[in-house]
């Protein structure tokens, strides 16, 4: 699949980065930064933006926090253009250089829907320090279908506002959605970029993936060997493999897989599990999931999906 | 997604074994028996039937050949239907009794699709017999248009033939090709069954099945955790979990995944790797990957990659 127009957003720092509570080396940064950039890679997103009044140096590595100090570490100014995630309320644009004195080219905004019009205003104060601005609507399988009419036809309208994703939190959404919901983003957001963010709960992340770039979504998440929180995201390699612009080198991601992802996925466990997999299912957070992974009872799956049941129990 | 004609065929005992010389116990092939028979799938097919001549029950399991003092030993007559494989060339119906006299119900004659006239003779001598029969043509994602259309008008003529089944060996197909194979097999073999068997190389096994189920194919393939040879295949839980069906019941897979697959998936190491990968997206046959999986060296990918591109050199 091939048009010029795609870009492919390499997540792997900032969703694999709820695997470790964001501490990675600097060094090691620094070559998943060489690697995408030798592969052709558009965006690497290095982690998030957060305030250090609600989260501690102390419990959280530095790409839980993104200061322009550590990225100049690891990056350098080139083709690939780097991206930090800000969640709302949980960090302050005041303490966003201008984008003349930052490494860093987008920040994305994360938001449940109801808070939409908080994303709105601190994409606003980013887009006048100068960045690349997008919002993604988490959790997009809970959201109402008129607030999500409405969310996307503000984004639509604010003129700040760069681009848009479609972003799976939970893992539940299969083609006959995904085709839905990149036609509706696509056709009320008609001048903005539109993205997708998948998880892979279901097995579905680059399907799914697929199924937005067959309906006209330009932006794709991916994250290398799918290093992502429970289940993770849709890999890197795959998507690299599947289209067909002649800029991309499999090659880089290949070898950084073999030297560091293998150990590391042993070691964090992401990727396809049954606990997952029962949250996709239900279209439930995996938070429970997660929890459960990290406890001696992870394989007693019957019990936990009978838990899951219980929660939706008619009351 | 609910069809009453929707079936699921569980071919974890058959798929599963070629990882394994086909060496599973007879007790455990009993608890896989009683699983899926609890969680409501409607098939179980339970290994190869081959030809002693050519294989040596020295180095198979007994799930090489199924003879029927063996399936005797772990199924009974139940709602559960019992299938066998037999590669063309590789097993005679001769070695076959009469249904009457057998514990099985179906065979399906797998065959590259230049074998298909002899897959055709061996279901009419199987039909005979008094067994249900299906035609599966392999690596369907090397088959030459002509070669297919005239193999599937043969096949619909064939009245002892009950059905036909799509098989993506390499993993290699994505949504748009399954929609366009689903279509031409439902619409040439109208009269027949159509089922699908996909493999997991690009982690595409169950999109690639709901592919399948949205066109109109009605069959089914899926296994335990996804044990398979190489990248294994759409997983039975993801089936179970995805279809509306109340007849079935996700919770004896889940047991036996936990007590059983989650120690055979470490021991055999199917699923998705970087290999498998790789002969998928360059829709090439596994077993270099396999080979390599087996070696000291399964973490060299761009070495491995090199290797498979060189063989693509234009000559």
């Amino acid at each position: 699949m091939f048009r010029p127009e795609i870009k492919v957003l390499d997540c792997t720092i900032r969703d694999g980065g709820l695997c470790n509570d964001h501490k990675f080396s600097h060094d090691f940064v620094r070559r998943v930064f060489q690697a995408l950039k030798n592969a052709g890679v558009d965006y690497m997103e290095i982690g998030y933006k957060s305030s250090k009044d609600q989260f501690s140096p102390d419990k959280f590595g530095p790409w839980k926090f993104c200061d322009d100090k550590d990225i100049e570490q690891v990056a350098e100014d080139c083709s690939l253009k780097i991206s930090v995630m800000g969640d709302v309320g949980r960090f302050s644009p005041a303490d966003v250089k201008p984008r003349s004195e930052s490494l860093v080219n987008t920040y994305r905004i994360a938001c449940y829907i109801k808070d939409v019009d908080k994303a709105l205003k601190l994409t606003e104060e980013l887009k006048a320090k100068g960045y690349e601005t997008f919002i993604n609507i988490m959790a997009i399988s809970h959201a109402l279908e008129p607030e999500l009419d409405e969310a996307l036809s503000q984004i639509e309208n604010a003129k700040y506002v760069d681009g848009i994703y479609i972003v799976d939190s939970f893992g539940y959404l299969y083609s006959e959605q995904i085709h839905y919901l990149s036609e509706k983003y696509i056709s009320t957001c008609k001048s903005k970029k539109v993205g997708i963010h998948t998880h892979n709960n279901l097995q579905l992340a680059f399907s799914n993936t697929i199924e937005g770039i067959i309906k006209g979504v330009n932006y794709l998440d991916g994250t290398i060997y799918g290093m992502g929180r429970g289940a993770g995201n849709c890999t890197t390699e795959l998507l690299l493999s599947f289209l067909k612009n002649p800029k991309f080198n499999l090659r880089p991601i290949l070898d950084i897989i073999s030297s560091d992802f293998i150990d590391m996925m042993a070691k964090y466990r992401w990727g396809y599990q049954i606990p997952y997999m029962i949250t996709g299912s239900l279209n439930k957070h995996p938070r429970s999931a997660i929890a459960v992974m990290d406890s001696k009872n992870w394989k007693n799956f019957t019990e936990f999906y009978e838990a899951r049941i219980a929660e939706e129990d008619l009351v």
